[in-house]
């Protein structure tokens, strides 16, 4: 069997016309009108496969094809339909409609499956106008409690609960955990290591776990003319430091830890004034646990040394720690034969990005394929991926499909 | 001759109760209602003590006291009477009030000068409401032509001209080089370092050149999660490196250079997103002008250095380069003799921040006092000084006014 790739580029074009942007991405956040425009696209598409639709009380949206014995758990799979404001044609879509590509192609074959399958849309993955993100997978897996959810409001105090009434995707279905036989999710790499080795297919091993800390940096405002280089408590010199460090602390332990400073702001931020106060942001993430909370505990104790040197208070503030999920070897294995046996290069990977599947891993065996992304580039206008690399990763979210539904 | 402390201090406090703050600074922007206000009572006290009144085109106010020999050029004292927004109650005005009190302390004595005596409050010192800031010296001094001073213009699109009609201070005496014996001007040091020493008075023998440049940095906006350390272009990292070696710069020049990053801006300043754009600035001072441009050269070809290492592109640009001023041997010597006479330690010094005194040094023989002030905190609401140094500080002016004056 083969996907129709001409059939997937199709449907995603159509997809991702609703909420084009003129610049060539797409503005769809969770439950807006363009949301709801194209649940409707998609809910008719899944009734067109002959799907039975379910809409869970989280607004995520459920295609259920029969398997030949109905009371084993079904497999799902899919990703989201919402995008960043001002984001890209792939970032979620790609996977759900990978997904029901792959149901279109059993139902041309007429292969039928053990497991029954199910496609999945999950509400409000990115997490751009109801914080915290993948709230949906989160509250299915127990994560978050439903009452919590409803009432995430957005910057215009608009709730997650009514706004999922007013486009009329308050489903009845429980959103909770139920048996699964598996999760498995395509989705683009969202970063460069595959298009750096050339490599068409990623098979996801895990997501590392992510640790965001808060820096307040607090030294002397003076002016920068009369105040002497050894009389200075420049909060932003510490902050240089810290970046510094920040940098050589991943660099040092290697492997595949990632830190990043992401945010710092200065006060006052004036060419003549030297900087009273910094706020910096750390996220650090790993594999393990265990090596995050060894390294945070390293570099608070340098950036206590850099703050005390230059007379610079310093206080710190945890703002998440999501700790590793691994993926289930069955899944990954999964992937991987699929690879092999089409005789597709493939790489194994973690994923250093968050994923709907970082909760379904927490109530099923869990995978995920990556496909390249031109230059690793993502929640930008310019996202992109190439049409051979796509196909072959589809063609392997088919092959692990029917092997994990039997 | 001694000056009366507590008249000063009244006056002074009769100033600051036009637009004081609750916690204890003013807010009189130039040309505002507020200084409207304190122009009619420091003019009130200009022609109380005698003096004949004059406004300049540029709204500055001169208080005349007459010589012995009436024909000979005038010395110039004084400061400013604007004021920053929540500034602090002794920078500008102190050196007016003082200018005042020397004035009373003469008619109470009824000591007549062989030059005439002229007090001065130049109009927008700070240059906070109107840029650029000394400007009514710099037209005075042929920096800048009238009409371009009387087009600048606020946030709310007035016009500094139209503001000095409104407030009835747009003078009639040409705002021009005239003849000048000398002028002198006491400040508040705004810098830690005559506290530091426990010095009361600072001899300043000129101001340092003042250069500023504008950095951008460009890399690569990426998703901090899948970006591999080694793969990255993280505009933040060299900009933290550039921040550490201007740093170094000065303590490796030594001597008064003195160089700060104020201003640092990121893009898109996100906890989870490498920083793809970082705009900084560059404060060089120092005591000569060849020094600053090697240092800026020095500093330019080490940035280059940084950001090709993390494949970054760099650009600069100069905003202003102020060359260095040397007040007259002659002025400065004047105050030394005066310190000497009335047995009190000083230290002859630079200014890092640029006064009046800039421009009036290119039409007279120039010299500043410095008073020190707690912290070396100017331009807030903390801005303190100690009565017993400012006694010390305008005793010496009066000593230097009257050596100056013959």
């Amino acid at each position: 069997m083969q996907i129709n790739t001409e059939r997937l580029q199709g449907a995603l074009e159509a997809v991702n016309r609703i909420g084009a942007t003129p610049r060539g991405g797409v503005s769809r956040p969770t439950l807006s009108d363009a949301d709801r425009q194209v649940r409707e696209l998609f809910v008719g598409w899944l009734k067109d496969a002959g799907l039975q639709v379910t809409i869970d009380q989280m607004g995520s949206i459920f295609g259920r094809r029969a398997g030949r014995e109905d009371t084993l758990p079904p497999v799902l799979f899919g990703s989201h339909l919402d995008s960043v404001i001002g984001g890209g044609r792939f970032d979620g879509a790609l996977g759900v409609m990978a997904a029901l590509e792959v149901i279109r192609t059993l139902n041309d074959h007429g292969h039928a499956t053990r497991h029954s399958l199910e496609i999945v849309d999950f509400t409000n993955e990115e997490g751009v106008r109801f914080q915290p993100s993948m709230v949906a997978s989160g509250v299915m897996a127990g994560a978050f409690a439903l009452d919590f959810a409803y009432a995430r409001s957005d910057r215009e105090g608009k709730r997650l609960g009514d706004e999922l009434e007013r486009i009329g995707y308050k489903g009845s279905a429980p959103c909770r955990r139920r048996p699964l036989r598996a999760y498995l999710e395509l989705h683009i790499e969202q970063g460069p290591v595959l298009e750096a080795v050339g490599v068409p297919v990623g098979a996801v091993e895990g997501i590392l776990g992510i640790n965001w800390n808060r820096v307040v940096l607090t030294g002397e405002r003076d002016h920068a003319g009369p105040t002497p280089m050894p009389m200075r408590h420049d909060a932003l010199v510490v902050a240089a430091r810290i970046v510094t460090a920040v940098r050589d602390l991943a660099l040092r332990h290697g492997g595949e830890m990632v830190t990043t400073v992401g945010c710092l702001d200065v006060e006052p931020d004036l060419v003549n004034v030297i900087p009273g106060r910094v706020v910096l942001t750390v996220d650090i993430r790993e594999r393990e646990a265990g090596k995050i909370r060894a390294a945070w505990d390293e570099i608070r104790a340098e950036m206590a040394r850099l703050a005390a040197a230059e007379g610079v208070a310093l206080a710190t503030e945890e703002l998440m720690f999501a700790p590793p999920t691994t993926f289930a070897s069955e899944v990954v294995g999964a992937v991987e034969a699929g690879c092999r046996k089409r005789g597709y290069a493939y790489k194994r990977m973690m994923s250093g990005a968050g994923h709907d599947a970082t909760y379904m891993a927490q109530i099923a065996p869990t995978g995920m394929i990556f496909v390249p992304c031109k230059g690793g580039k993502s929640h930008c206008e310019e996202e992109d991926a190439r049409w051979e690399d796509i196909e072959k990763g589809v063609n392997v979210l088919l092959d692990a499909m029917v092997e994990l539904a039997g």
